[in-house]
């Protein structure tokens, strides 16, 4: 580790974090049209760090939801060339009273930084911002690589403008391959790739039944209420050991192989841990026959996350109301087909509905599952790079969650992603009391310095 | 007609509705805790205008929820007592955008006004009030029978405090029967005694999995989400046909006689008329085999009202959510014991709970079902009455509603209640809209002051 880039980056610790809590402090939720100003705010503040570190060619990019940020700097010939990619987007704070300090006001507490987006993904962002500061500060204002910068405010709420952008640009946007930071650490202290990411619809019904809110003394046992349809409706979309009921769901549902399965049963899990120190209920839930790190990553699954509707004060309404709503999403996984599960929930849903009860059906947002390729030089340099700053071998895992932007780079540009991420399992994204464990953005920025360095000398 | 209190009533039935907008305009919601102010000065509104029309022993009784309204005028030996109830509290209004005048600005419009608590019941409480002044007014200074007014603010929140009073002060309100207006008319110009009522055990079922709020694709196939456990048990609470699920749960039904079941069937009520007119829905819903009156007045049913927890605003978040609720209220009819129904019911929802997910039952109220006696001179001279204001003859209906009053005027008084309201099926109670058609308002005071002059007269 003789690199000056981690030196300089070691030597101005303090001020990176700073910086970020700057960030940090602006409200750029990306799902509520009230914070739209903020996340353009968010955009120019990352555009302008860009341009201040010796990045080339800096914009922001409008676009019909929020801004892109582009930004490159192409003066490493024969070097290659990688795309940073991260979003400064992030989910809304509520439930806001279970905050432990106020999610948009940056605290640190026992060496970790409490705010919204401070892992997932503002944190991880600040840390490609400022390797490539270290980089160009060690190596007179010089990178060892060329280095493109794209990054989004439309992450949370399914990434349109930047597929569309990159399915547009691809000359543009033409690279060797993409670093993509908004994973996490298996487990403290240990280097982590990603490789497949499970992929996402998620949905919204309406269901409407009565002209007006109604009277449930008066009205109860004729009129059809909105919420029963809905609950009929979600009761058959899953059973209760979480087999999903949509004719042909699991089609395209293609198995891990024995060599992954077994790799991952060597990984330092312990499920009875897991439930008490991460999901904290009395029991684990889902299909018998598959473990946890199966069921989470290589699974799909199907969530009501929220049913707006009727009378949701403290005390007693005696409404049927005229409509009720179902936030309802399904996590897919190769290779199945987001447009062909839409279609099928949509038209399973319909046909679900009871007499009395109409149903509509919104598609909000969809994502490709992926899984990214392995043996390429890109590989091998982050794990060496990730062995020097945790002196550790590498593991590679899944992700449940969904990044629709690394199946745009592998589909369209044709270039795998590494997805290096330093959060860690327990940092509460889309939560309460999220965070950033601050010597993981540290050793962030060193990986990609070190990264980035290998890669420039290999060329 | 020759009743000088109806004349008196016609000459100040501008000032009488003017009043009621003054009452009306009191948001006085009893089961939302920042409106307790409102709720005592619509208390204090209604105490001082019947000192002021003559009554005495006015008294605002301070209870552990809302305030009682106590008055009387016991200077007509030999004539019957009458306890005049209804209620001043009124129902939430929102949702706020479906109204098209402010719910607590009365506005007139087409021969209504509308606002919340118009007819359900401010109105109706009104009527009694300014039934009581015009008598006084027109019998200088003197009642044609003995009147105690008995008025609570609790009627939508279970009205556990007027249960407490009757129970506790029998002597006080001793009494020949009651006047309980608070119900409406089967029809436009059809008058109306209702005799039978639903009663209500309502809850909120609160499911706990998660200790936080989860990301739902990092935690989706592993974390128990407690809107499917609300949602598994719900769903077997109930069959799609309507048909509750909950052992023993019909056991008390007694259905109702041959003779009342014809009568309801000569009732001018067409079932399409209904469903277009006022449910407004693609179809009826409810238990094949039974007619909608028979279904909404004398079968149980059970309703889902609410389902707070989760992301709720616009737009799509991922989040599997630590918390979840279901506010779920059953009707019963007599003979079902709401405590037996209570009792049943929460142990069924705890059977049902799946496990990873606590699940708390809450009761919020409960009201007994009845059905009043016919076979009395107060029933009589109602009929006349209202024969003589509407030139037709009284039909006898139930309400799918509950007014716990009655069952313990009938209990711990042992009298029975005319059910004796001007409501229209149309009013839009416990929704957006709500009005009173003024007309019945007017034919409301001279009902009751033609009944009061009768039942004095033939004492």
């Amino acid at each position: 580790m003789s690199s000056s880039a981690v030196a300089y980056a070691r030597q101005n610790q303090r001020r990176f974090l700073e910086e970020l809590k700057g960030l940090l402090r602006i409200p750029s939720i990306s799902t509520l049209a009230e914070h739209k100003r903020d996340v353009e705010k968010a955009a120019n503040y990352v555009a302008a760090e860009l341009g201040r570190i010796g990045m080339e060619n800096v914009s922001v990019i409008s676009t019909p939801g929020h801004p892109l940020i582009y930004a490159d700097w192409l003066h490493a010939p024969g070097a290659p060339t990688g795309i940073c990619y991260a979003h400064y987007d992030v989910q809304p704070p509520d439930p806001l009273g279970e905050w432990i300090s106020p999610p948009f006001e940056p605290a640190e507490r026992d060496d970790n930084l409490y705010a919204r987006g401070a892992a997932d993904d503002k944190g991880q962002l600040w840390m490609e911002v400022k390797a490539v500061e270290a980089l160009m500060r060690a190596h007179n204002g010089k990178l060892p690589i060329n280095v493109k910068f794209l990054l989004e405010g439309e992450e949370e709420v399914g990434g349109e403008s930047i597929a569309a952008f990159v399915r547009k640009e691809k000359t543009k946007l033409k690279a060797d391959f993409a670093l993509v930071c908004d994973t996490e650490l298996f487990a403290p202290d240990l280097p982590t790739l990603c490789v497949g990411l499970r992929g996402l619809v998620y949905t919204e019904i309406e269901a409407i039944g009565p002209k007006t809110d109604l009277h449930s003394g008066m009205y109860g046992g004729a009129a059809p209420n909105p919420f029963f349809a809905l609950i009929q409706i979600i009761s058959r979309l899953k059973d209760e050991k979480g087999f999903i009921l949509i004719p042909d769901f699991y089609h395209g549902v293609k198995p891990p192989g024995a060599e992954e399965l077994e790799a991952w049963s060597r990984l330092p899990f312990d499920e009875e841990d897991y439930r008490k120190a991460e999901i904290g209920s009395n029991a684990l839930w889902g299909e018998p026959g598959f473990s946890v790190l199966y069921r989470t990553w290589a699974r799909p699954t199907l969530d009501v996350h929220g049913m707006p509707g009727g009378f949701t004060a403290k005390g007693a309404k005696t409404v049927i109301p005229a409509r009720a709503r179902a936030k309802i999403s399904m996590r897919l996984v190769p290779d199945q087909d987001p447009d062909d599960i839409a279609e099928r929930y949509t038209s399973y849903v319909q046909k679900l509905a009871p007499r009395g009860v109409e149903c509509n059906v919104k598609i909000w947002s969809k994502a490709l599952p992926c899984l990214v390729p392995t043996d390429n030089k890109y590989v091998s340099a982050a794990t060496e790079a990730l062995g020097e700053v945790f002196h550790k071998d590498t593991v590679f895992i899944r992700s449940g969650g969904s990044i629709p932007i690394v199946s745009d780079f592998q589909d369209m540009l044709n270039i795998p992603s590494l997805m290096m991420g330093f959060g860690l399992p327990d940092d509460n994204l889309h939560a309460p009391n999220e965070k950033f464990h601050i010597p993981n953005f540290h050793r962030g920025i060193e990986s990609i310095c070190l990264l980035f360095e290998k890669l420039g000398a290999s060329s």
